[in-house]
C-alpha cells in the first residue's frame, strides 16, 4: 500500500478530466456545504490537531469512477492529507471492497466526506450501469454511447463516467458535430437542402449527422453522403432494414467500410438493448445513462 | 393566455430560488453546450431573423418544478423572447398537458432547448417522486424530508424541487444545524459529552440533532434535551418504541408538544415508507429523493 | 520558535473559516492593490532574489483574529515564504507583543504588507471590542451575539472574529433561522397567524424567532411556542418584566429550562450593556460589533 | 416626485463608480445573505404578487453616499421595482429626511433591505465623517485625503465615499504612484539612490512620492525633485519648518508653485487636524477615514 | 436609419458568438481600463446628464467583424444608449464609410470608446486579411482555414472573425478533432498503430486527422482510412503528388469524393498561397490569421 | 543546468506580473483548448505514466518575454513537472537558442504546448519589436512608450512585454493619469477651463496630460502648468518648434528641468521614429506595439 499526497492526482485511464476542468465545480460543491459558518459540528467536537485514518468501501458490486474529482475535494480542504488507493477508475468493485484509505487531520476528512461521497456515488452509478449495458452488447456490432441529456454543470464528468463503464461519448456540445433534426429539415424544405446549406459553411473537421424517422427519409440521407444517420424511434424490424440499405451502399467499397454510421435512439433500456443491437446498428445512444442515474453506495468508515 | 417577456421570471410558490442564486449555474450549463463555436447546426440553417412558436408538453403525469431556472436559460440567450405559462411550479401535470408556449427568434429557442429540458426534467423528476411518497404518508404524523445527498452545484435547486413536491428541507449544509454522528460521539467519549461540548459554543439560533443507533443511545439523547434525534436504521418495531419513550417524556407538558423530534433514516423507499410512518415518527429523511433521480420527460414541439 | 511554510495554514480555534471560504476575498483584495502594474516601487527597488525577515507587532492591547486569511495573502503571492507564529487567534495581545515573524523574498513580503495589515487590523478590532464587552457580562446570564449588520463580502470573517472575542453568532443569513418582524406580522394580521403560516412549511431544523416591541406582544409570542423572542428597544424595566413572564411559563418544566430564549436588541453599547444583562435576558445582540469597527493597529517592522 | 426603474442607476456626481465595478460585490453580498435557501421568512409570509411601498429615512444628520450600489442590490433581485429619489450622493441629509421611496413586489424589497442598509450605512458613514473633517480645514491650504488602509473588496466604494464627503483620493493602489518608504531607502543606501533607481525605469505618467521622518531627510528629498513628500509623524512645529524649507525652494519660480507637495500623515483626528492644517501642509492623509468607520443609521419604514 | 437600444444585439451572420460567450471577456476588458477609479478625465469634465451623438468610421478599406462584442461594451456601461447600424459583420467597408452612430449619455460613450475600438480593430483586422487571402484562392479547389494559434481568451472571437472574412474554422480545441502528430506517432511505433489506438476508444462523432511530413508517410496515412491528412511543410511539387495519390485512391468511388481531405500547412502567406492552392489541396491552414494580426483602424468622431 | 519545479516561478526583472495577476487568463486559455473532453489525441496515445523531456527553441533572433505566464500553463496542468531555464525575460535570443527544457509526464507537457507557445510567441513578439525600435532611438532624448491600444484581457502582460523590450509604460488605464482630449476641451469651451475643472477635484498623486493638435494649442497648454503635453500628429518641424517653446519656458529653472514633458503620437513606425526622436521630444508613444503584433516563432522539440 502506497501513501501519496492527496493533491497528486492523476487518472491512469484514457479520456481523463483534468483538475483545471473540475476545480470550479468542486469549489462550488464545497461552498454549498460549508455555507458561511463551515462544519459547525466537526469544528466544535474536534481540535485542529486531531488526526484520523478512514476507509472508503463499496457497499455493493459496481464500477469505480470519479477518483480524481473526489480526492480533489479533500485536497481543496487540506493538501497535507494522504491517500492510499487500491482501485483505479474503470475497475470493477466487488461489494465490500476497500477503495481507498485516507489519513491526516480529522476536520478536513469529515468536512469533505459528504461531498466526496456525493461525487463518487453519482459517477460510479453512471459507470456501473454503463458497464452492465455494454456487457449486454457482447458479440454484437453495436457500441453504447451517451447524449447531451446531462445535468447542469456535470457534463464533462458524466461523460467521463460513461467511458469508465466502457461506453463511448456522443458529441460534447452543439459545436463539435452537426446534428440536423426534424425542425432544421422543415425550415429548409428538404433534408438534402439542409445538408447542403450546412456543408457550404462548416469546417472540414466537423462530421454531419442527420436524424431520420422513416426508411424513406433514410434513403434521402444516404444519398447525401453524411457521416452519421440517427434512426429515431425505429422498430427493430425497420432498423434491420436500415442496416441492410446502408450495407448495400457500401457493397463495392473496401471491406469493413460502413458509411454512414447508423445510430439507434429512443426507448433504450436493459430490456430492449440486445434486440436493438442485433439489428446490426453501429451505435445505440441512451439519455438515461446520464439523466436518470442511480447512486452507487459508498461508505466511509472511521 | 398571457404573453410575458421571458426575463420577468418569478415563482409564485414559497421557498423559491432567485435568479441571483441560479444564474451562474445556468451560464455554466449553457457554456457546456455552446462550447467555443455555439450551435453550429441551428446557426447554419436558420437566419437570425427567423421566428418560431413552440409548445412545451409533459409526456406523462407528474409535478412541475424548475420554471424559473429553465426560463432563465432562454432569457440568457435572448431577452426578447416571450412566454405564456399555463402551469406553475408545484402544479400537477397530466400526461400531454401543455406547460408553456415560447415565441420569438428561432435560434435562441433551439439553442437553449436541451438545457431547458435537462433542468426541467431533473427538477420535475424530483418533485414528482416526492409528491408520490408524500401522498403515501397521508393520515400519518410523518413528514418527508431531503438530505445533503445532493449533486454538486445543484443543492439549492434540488431542495427547492423537494418542496414543490410537498416535502420538507433538512439542513441546507454543515452550518445551519448541528448533527452529531457516531464518530463525533466516539471522539468525545460519550453522546452527553459531545452535546455539552457543542452547546458551550454554538449560537442560539442553531438546533442540535443527534444520530443514535439503539434505544439505549436514544435514552441518553433524550436526557440531553437536544431538539432532534435521528434514528439510524431502526427497525419499525424499534422505531415505535422510540416514539413511545419520547412521548413519555412529554407527558406532563403542553398537549401536542413533541420534544425532541424523531427522524427516521435509512432504507426508505415506496415499499417501506408507510410502515415507517405508522410508527409515529415525525420525519422520514431520504437521500434518494435527490441522489437517484428519474428524469421527467418533457418535449418541445415546433 | 518554529518556522513553517506560510501556506500550511490552519486555525486552532473552533468555528474557523477555511481557505476555500476566504480565498476569493483575498484574491480580490490583492487585485485592488496590485492593479494592472503591480507594486511598482518595490519591484524597481528590490531585485527578485533579495530576502528579508520582518516582525509583526501589536501596537496596543487587544485580541488577535484573522491569522489564516492574513497569512493566505502572503501565501498567494509566494508560497515559499516562511512564518513563525507566537500567538493564535483568540489570544490576548499585550501592547508591543510580537505576533509573528515572516521571512523569505522581500518583494512578496512588502507587496502583501498593506493587505495583511488591513485584514488583521479589521478582524482583531472586532475581536478586541467583543472581548471587552463580553467581560462586562461576567457573572450575568447573558451572552453577547452579532447580527447581519456586516460589511459586504466580509460576513464569514467578521462573524468569525466575533467568536474569537468570545461572542456568539446570530444567524448567518436569511436561510438559517426564521425571524418574524413587524412588517411580516402586519401582513398576516397577527403574530400568531404569522407563526402558523411559517410553521406549516418550514423545515424541522430551523428555529423560529419573533420580534416584539411591547409586553403585550411578548405574551402573544409566548403563547405560540416559538424558540426565540427578540425584545426590540425595550427599557431595562420592561426587559426584566419580560424575563419574569418567560420564567413563569417554565415554572413546571425541568429546572434550567428557558423557553423561549429572550434576546435584547437596540441601543447596546459599553454604557448600557451591563444594565441590560442584569435584567436576566439570555442574549444581547449588537450590530456595531461588525458595522462600526475600530481598526486594531499592527506594525510590520523590517 | 419622479418614479424611475431601479435599474436605471447613474450617479450625478464626479468620480462615480459604475455598475460594472461593483456588480460582483453586490452579488457576493446578496449571496452571503440568501445562502442556499433564500429569505425563508419573507417567502413564507408574503405571496409573490404582494406589493409594498417603503420609505428610506436618515436617523441623524450626515452626508449621503452609495445610492448606486445600494439600488443595484434591489435591481439585482427584481428589475421591475421603482424608486423615487429625493437626494443624491454628496447631499447633506438632515436627521429624519426621506432619502428615497421604493415600490413594487414586497418580497425583493424586504429580501434586499439588510444589504441595502449595510452598504448605504457604511458609505454614508465615511462621507459624513469626511465632510466634518473637511469643514475643519476651512480657510487653510490643506486638503484631506484617504489612504490604502481600506477594507478588503471595498476600496473603490470607500474611496468614492471619501469624495462624496469632499475629501480627495490618494493613490488607488501600488501601481498608480510611486511611494518610497524607509525600507526601500534602506535597501538602496540612500534616499537619493532610491529615487534614481525608480526614475530610470518608471513611466512618465507616474508621480514619485517619498516618505521622510526628519527635516534632514526632507532636505535630501527636496534635492531630488520628487513630486510629493510625505512627512511621517512630524510634530506641528517640524511640519511648519518643512513647509518653510519647501517654500524657500520655490521662491524664484512662478507664483503659487508648490513643489514638491507636502503631505502630513500620522495621528490625524478631529482634535489635531486643524493644528496640522495651519502649518501650511498641502495634504493631510488619514487611514481612519476608511479603516475605522462608524455606520450611518438609516431605517426602512414599511 | 433605425435607432435601436444598444443591448438588443444579434448578429445576422452564420456562426455568430452569443453574448453569454463573450460577456466575461468584455467585463475583463472594461475592468482593465476602469481600474479602481474609473474614467477620471471624462467624469470630471462631463456632467452625468450631458449627451452626445458620435459616428464610428473606417479609416481604410476592409471587412467588418465584431459588432456584437463591441456594442456589448457600451451596453455594459449604459443600456439606455442607442445605436444605428449601417453595416453588418462580414460587410466590405470602403475607406471613410460610416459603420454606425451611437447616441445617449456622453460619459459611457467616451468611457467605452477605447475598448470598443480595440475589439473592433482586432477582429476586423482578422476578417480583412482573411478576405484578401480567400480572394486569392478564387477558382481553385482550396479553402482557407485557421488554427489553434490564437491569443489567450480570444479564441471564439478570433475564429468568428475568420468566418466573417470567408475563411473556415479548423478544430476549436483539443477535444473536437483528433490530430495525430509526429510525437504521437513516435510513441506508438508507427502511424498505423497510432490511428488504431485512437480508433478503439474515440467517439463516433470525432474525425481523425494525421500529420505527415513525407510522401511515404502519406501513403501509410492513406491506407488507414483517416478523414484528413495534414501535409506539413511539403513543397508545392510534393503537394501536387500527394493530391494525385489521394485522387488515385478515390478513382472507383462516387464522383467528387475526396477522401481523405488534404490540408496544407506551413509557410503560408500572400506570396505562396496561390501556388499552394493550385496543387489541388483541399485546405490551407494559416496560424498568422490569428497570431499575427494587423489592427484595422477605426475612428470615433464626436 | 538547474532543474526546478515548474510552479516556483518568479521573474528576475523589474515590473513583473505576479501569478495572481495572470492566473485567470491562463485558466481561460487552457479552458479554450481543453473544452469539455480534454486533449483526446494525447490521452488516447500516451499512458498516464509516460514521461518525456522537451526543448523549447527560438526559431529566429529576438527578445524573450512571458516566461512566468507560460510556465504557469504547465504548472496548472501538473505541478510536478520540472524546468531548466537558460534565459530570462528581457534576454536577447539568438536564432536557434535553447530557451528552456521541460521534463516530467508527457500528457501535461503536450496538452499545454500550444497554450505555452501562443503566450510566449505573442509576448516575445512585442518585446522583440520594442527592442528594435528602442535601439533606433539610441543617442536621442526620446523614450518609447506604449498606449491603451491593447487586446482585451491582455493589458498587463502586453505592457509588461513592452518593458522587457526596453520600452516604457504609458498609463495603465483611465484612472491613473488624466488625459484631456479634443472632445473634453470642446465640452469645456477651452483647454484652460478643462484643466481647471479637473484640477479642482483630482487627487494629488495623478498627473495631468493634455492632447494638442497645433502650436497655438500648445501655448495654451504650456500656460496651464500641466505635467505632460501630447503632440497629436505634429509634423517633425512642428514638433521641433514645440520642443523649443517648452525649453524657453524652463530657461530660468534648474538645469535639466523639462516641464511639461512632450509626447509625440501618430504615424510612428520604423521609418519615422528616428526623425521624430531627433526633434527633441521626450516620449514617442505607439499603439502598434500592442495592437499589431507579429508572433515570435518558438518550437518545442520532443
Amino acid at each position: 500500500m502506497t501513501w501519496r499526497n492527496v493533491g497528486e492526482i492523476f487518472s491512469s485511464g484514457a479520456l481523463r478530466p483534468l483538475v483545471v476542468q473540475f476545480d470550479a465545480l468542486i469549489k462550488t460543491a464545497l461552498a454549498e456545504d460549508l455555507g458561511r459558518g463551515g462544519d459547525l459540528t466537526t469544528d466544535l467536537i474536534f481540535k485542529a490537531s486531531h488526526t484520523s485514518q478512514c476507509v472508503l468501501k463499496a457497499r455493493h458490486d459496481g464500477v469505480l469512477s470519479g477518483l480524481a474529482p473526489a480526492l480533489w475535494v479533500w485536497a481543496s480542504l487540506d493538501d497535507t492529507l494522504e491517500v492510499a488507493l487500491d482501485y483505479q477508475d474503470g475497475d470493477f468493485l466487488p461489494s465490500g471492497s476497500k477503495v481507498l484509505e485516507i489519513r491526516g487531520r480529522t476536520r478536513p476528512i469529515l468536512t469533505g466526506e459528504r461531498t466526496v461521497l456525493n461525487l463518487l456515488g453519482h459517477l460510479s452509478g453512471i459507470a456501473t450501469r454503463t458497464r452492465r449495458l455494454v456487457q449486454m452488447l457482447d458479440g454484437t456490432n453495436a457500441s453504447l454511447c451517451d447524449t447531451r441529456k446531462t445535468l447542469p454543470g456535470l457534463r464533462t464528468l458524466q461523460k467521463y463516467a460513461v467511458t469508465c463503464g466502457g461506453g463511448f461519448n456522443h458529441r460534447f456540445g452543439l459545436d463539435d458535430c452537426i446534428l440536423i433534426k426534424d425542425n432544421h429539415i422543415a425550415a429548409c424544405g428538404s433534408l438534402t437542402e439542409a445538408v447542403q446549406r450546412v456543408r457550404a459553411l462548416i469546417g472540414h473537421t466537423v462530421k454531419i449527422e442527420v436524424e431520420v424517422d422513416s426508411l424513406e427519409q433514410l434513403d434521402e440521407a444516404l444519398s447525401t453522403g453524411v457521416e452519421i444517420v440517427l434512426l429515431d424511434n425505429f422498430s427493430a424490424q425497420e432498423m434491420a432494414q436500415a442496416v441492410a440499405r446502408r450495407n448495400a451502399l457500401n457493397r463495392n467499397t473496401a471491406e469493413g467500410t460502413k458509411s454512414p454510421l447508423l445510430e439507434a435512439s429512443g426507448g433504450v433500456d436493459e430490456k430492449t438493448i440486445r434486440t436493438l443491437a442485433e439489428t446490426g446498428v453501429d451505435l445505440i445512444s441512451m439519455g438515461a445513462l446520464t439523466h436518470s442515474v442511480t447512486n452507487f453506495d459508498f461508505g466511509l468508515d472511521h
